[in-house]
């Protein structure tokens, strides 16, 4: 029993079904809860996502923040392949420490036409934020 | 003889260096020109930026646009390694055709301590802009 | 003969009709041109819009930016008062000198749900951007 | 006794003594606690701030925005009056109602160059987000 639309293993599915290319080169993506309006997920840090100093890439982070605000709508609306990205806004607060990332996101509007929320990006084990993320994704009529 | 701090050669040369990573799993990134406040990037359309109906990724472009004006404020200001990513804004505004991306990015900013540019991606061949980014980048003290 | 929807005069009253208190305190924005996904505003430094230094406030801007962008919108789908702003992004440049500003917007996405587009904002007689901004406008159905 | 550099009185007479224009028509915007990286803003509203159908303007809340990040970095770093916005992002979620708004912002970075923050408004009474800001501060040299 699960208070959202789709349950997590209901969205992970759905993602995996949708968007295998995300984890191309070997499942780095987890989702790992979904809730009301929100969701999170782990970046794995894979050698492929890191940069000079084990720190993992800007685009990591990027793509990490655009998926959890995906799953976080698909979890509460359903199954809805067309939703799409229109904005999106990164404020980069430090360097991460080399190990995984965790993205928290809050839906904080869910419409008939637009979906909008923040991300934060932290390092596992530390409150801090890394990255900071807000973006609206439009929905198709249904 | 260039009007740019560093040559297009220069400049691509040292981006090879500091982020080889970012042509993992193939040269996709090209450098095409620097010039004063400009600079041009392509994206070959290689399968790992693919989605669903061959469009181009959201993080594909996202990188790009992010990597072109990086490779701006190289050109213009000299090797500066340590200049980071603040902030970075994206509207998505068409889906790609498949095919290569270009990437035209302005610096409407260039101070000592803060970078700003925007960028504009097309598909080769289209004056369709498919996503406009603006991003920050903040400057060691030299 | 315009190319546009409504013509300068049509988007001026129908801005004036919607929107009186944009001028409360004295008429100062004016448009001074809308073109085919394009619109010129111009803002005339009242003493009410300035800071210490005689700078043009943010806020002043901000209010110039976005509405730029409406009139842009208006003169190339016409009369649709329920448009509303979604998402706004600015980068603040330079300190305005005292003196009008011009924003010059262009529209670069019009699509049926969503009209996205940018805006340079600069001095009277001068080319350096002051403030450089993204927006994106929400379309009720018709 | 408090735990931020500058008191709840101590920024609000800096603010007025700064920025006395913000006041210009009325007193409105009220500073209403100041703590360790955060503030919260009050606008009252006043009938220069509505808009057709009693909703306070977007502008009125961009500068609310602004206003509240500016006095949550005062209170935590000291009277800085040549500390200057550089970016601001906003998300229009919702028609506020008429009455006043409150702005809750949280600085999520404060380094010794920039300092990073979120703001949050609502309506008095109402835990729905009508606006969601982000925005960065440059901080001079001291």
């Amino acid at each position: 029993m699960t208070p959202t639309t789709m349950s997590l293993a209901e969205t992970q599915a759905f993602l995996d079904q949708e968007f295998p290319q995300m984890q191309a080169g070997g499942r780095a993506y987890h989702l790992e809860a979904v809730g009301p309006l929100t969701s999170r997920m782990r970046l794995e840090a894979h050698e492929r996502f890191l940069r000079p100093g084990a720190t993992v890439s800007g685009p990591a982070m990027m793509a990490l923040a655009d998926y959890a605000l995906y799953a976080a709508i698909l979890a509460n609306i359903g199954p809805v392949a067309l939703a799409v990205t229109t904005n999106l806004t990164f404020n980069f607060l430090r360097k991460p420490a080399s190990g995984d990332l965790l993205a928290d996101c809050r839906l904080i509007k869910l419409g008939r036409r637009l979906a909008v929320g923040d991300v934060a990006i932290t390092g596992v084990g530390s409150d801090d934020l890394v990255c900071h993320a807000t973006g609206t994704y439009s929905i198709p009529p249904r």
